[in-house]
């Protein structure tokens, strides 16, 4: 099996096989620039470039690593993207001296993961957000609109998808502060003003896009995978009792742009390649722009836990997997461009809340708790059907492989009281 | 009456009254910079910049101007906005020598309106698409949910809104290409496939954002003109048998995402000052955060203008005007940040449509035409109930002072067909 000469424990989310793309500063001061994860330590690519290690490649001459954000790595495209990810796991290799054995290199190149601060890895200038998996879907419907027909009736036709906030995406660790809105009335009277009653998280996935398309060009599914730079966690907070009120006719506003979390690793379609798996069965046909050749989900096991201010250690709430999910990125993105909408790098497109068939594998508190009606109890006895001040919420999930992990380490957020 | 040394046309949309800022770039080569309309001329700021006429200025050392869009100035806030635009009108003064009779600065600063191209104003971070003309909402209602009880519940509670997509947002100019998608299957079977029927107009304003605020810290409704840098009109382009099978229950999407246009010259709250008027009463009183004090809306004339390629000139199909706005601009920021939504300068937020309680004043086909049943004739015997393809699409706007015009120019858009 392939291994690094940095050592990596069997648990750990950044082996050799995965080698995330990222953003990092070091905290000794330094401009932000782009490294690899691989263990608890950080590549840094910028180093290696400097060093001459991308010469020959399609990245020679294109200075896409000292910059403080993925968006130019981006714009090159997945040739690019296999070179430098090619580069990095040739240098990493257990049996590589190029770097193993160069004192000043891996001095220069090799940062310890607490000395350097993680960056949001883009500037993402347009943020969207799908509603693909079935499982959440009918569960969403079957509590809003009665079992028996749960799905709406396009929702089998296409992936159904909103444009979402960008300037309030945050990075893993940033708090959330529990916002205020008008609440629906219990009673179908005037709204009730306050911070949310009702604070949820959404477990989902979501890709970054480069290079993009021009305005008016769709992207054909065929070639929409060239399209995937890679794939972070992100928890789409989320506030019901707003939405409730909020959300006829144009869709969720105040109830979702107040804040979303991501994790701060970028793992490649490469890294993804071995998880590759069906996806749940597609009935009716889709239309021939969404007929995807092949399976076109991965399996990816996601959990979500808890920690409660009074709590020694988190409580995992949910585990749900990606397969679940019915429409796959290729898919999304697709019909996403279907009609001329252009993309660009940095572009961030999530699934969606991802639920699973189980009770467990639900994917927030809405579905968890079944709408309040049946309260979660965490092992201190507590009970939660809502998120509350000082709840530490956590997002994480990885591929297996047969000894090692293709991760995507965490996507946190402490819940803050409202403001005063 | 103030009046420029630059020969203004009566009927100008650009008097010295106005002072629009832009981007432009000479035909002939250069870099884009802010320009400021004067009549048939564009005021190249960085050329005054250059020659230290914001000397002792809150501009003073800023070098905003040698940019290829405004964001850089939005960012500065309010007094800086003034102090630009009063050094403009300062220098354009026909009493004022100081650029009147330097001819070496007037040929370095005022550029003949056909020799420079113009660019889109903002770097656009976030697109907002607000919903508050209550007749528009109302005959929406109308025509798809019957007349009893055209608007939804929420709808005089909040400034209903959601989030559009920036990356397709093109300059007044940019030709319009009839999306594909799935459109409302007529007999709620399955979706058809092919170019939208039903291709429509919106006739919106839209205001820029600076300097924004934190994330998690609203704006108060008080401070909220402080945020307006000034406005452009906005033409959402909309597919309505797309939007019709699509939108429910997260809002538009495709339907509106393939292209929105704006005007490229950014005029100014303080131009607009003389044309404040008292907006549309509103019943019930908004809730505290939404109250405004003074009248929040302005007197701005709005006209649609159809040319089809048979057609020898542009025929107007609706007149409109701003103060039929329900909810005002401020409302509209307070609202979007109470929740601690972040905004960012060079954030664009849009009216909706903007349709009066006439007939003519409606601001869409989809009302003009009253969803099909009744075609507009055109001078020429043609008729329309969507736009067609080879139709030129015109938007202007002005506000009416005494002897002079408070003018946003136009935003235009011609129908190119489906592609192929």
């Amino acid at each position: 099996m392939l291994r690094s000469f940095v050592e990596v424990a069997p648990d750990s989310h950044f082996p050799i096989q995965n080698l995330p793309f990222g953003v990092f500063r070091p905290r000794a001061g330094g401009p932000g620039r782009v490294g690899v994860a691989i263990g608890d330590y950080v590549l840094d690519m910028a180093a290696l470039e400097e060093a001459g290690h991308f010469r020959g490649t399609p990245l020679d001459g294109r200075a896409v690593f000292a910059r403080p954000s993925l968006n130019a790595l981006m714009a090159l495209g997945r040739p690019a993207w296999r070179a430098a990810r090619a580069v990095a796991a040739h240098l990493l290799d257990a049996n590589e001296p190029a770097l193993r054995d160069t004192p000043a290199l891996r001095e220069a190149a090799l940062w310890p993961m607490g000395a350097v601060e993680l960056l949001l890895p883009a500037e993402i200038g347009d943020y969207t957000d799908f509603y693909s998996s079935r499982f959440h879907a009918s569960n969403v419907g079957a509590m809003f609109r009665g079992g028996e027909n749960p799905l709406l009736p396009n929702w089998r036709h296409l992936p159904v998808g909103y444009h979402g906030r960008s300037s309030s995406i945050v990075l893993s660790g940033a708090a959330v502060r529990r916002p205020w809105g008008q609440l629906r009335p219990p009673d179908g009277g005037a709204p009730l003003f306050g911070p949310t009653r009702q604070l949820d998280f959404e477990l989902e996935l979501g890709f970054f896009v480069g290079p993009g398309n021009p305005l008016g060009e769709p992207v054909p599914i065929e070639r929409a995978e060239e399209q995937i730079f890679g794939l972070v966690l992100v928890n789409d907070w989320s506030a019901r009792d707003i939405q409730a009120w909020e959300y006829q006719p144009l869709g969720p506003f105040l109830a979702k742009n107040f804040c979303t979390t991501i994790s701060p690793w970028v793992v490649t379609l490469d890294a993804l390649e071995p998880f590759r798996v069906a996806g749940e069965p597609q009935e009716p046909e889709p239309l021939p722009y969404l007929r995807q050749q092949g399976p076109g989900a991965f399996d990816i096991t996601l959990d979500v836990l808890i920690q409660s201010p009074t709590m020694a250690d988190p409580a995992r709430i949910a585990r749900s997997n990606a397969r679940h999910l019915y429409w796959s990125m290729a898919q999304q993105l697709a019909h996403h461009t279907v009609g001329g909408c252009n993309l660009r790098p940095g572009d961030l497109l999530a699934s969606g809340t991802i639920s699973g068939p189980e009770r467990e594998s639900r994917g927030c508190l809405l579905e968890l708790a079944w709408r309040g009606t049946e309260p979660l109890t965490l092992p201190n006895g507590e009970t939660r059907i809502w998120l509350e001040d000082g709840d530490l919420l956590t997002l994480t999930g990885w591929a297996q492989g047969d000894g090692y992990r293709v991760g995507f380490g965490e996507a946190t957020g402490r819940v803050l009281p409202a403001q005063g």
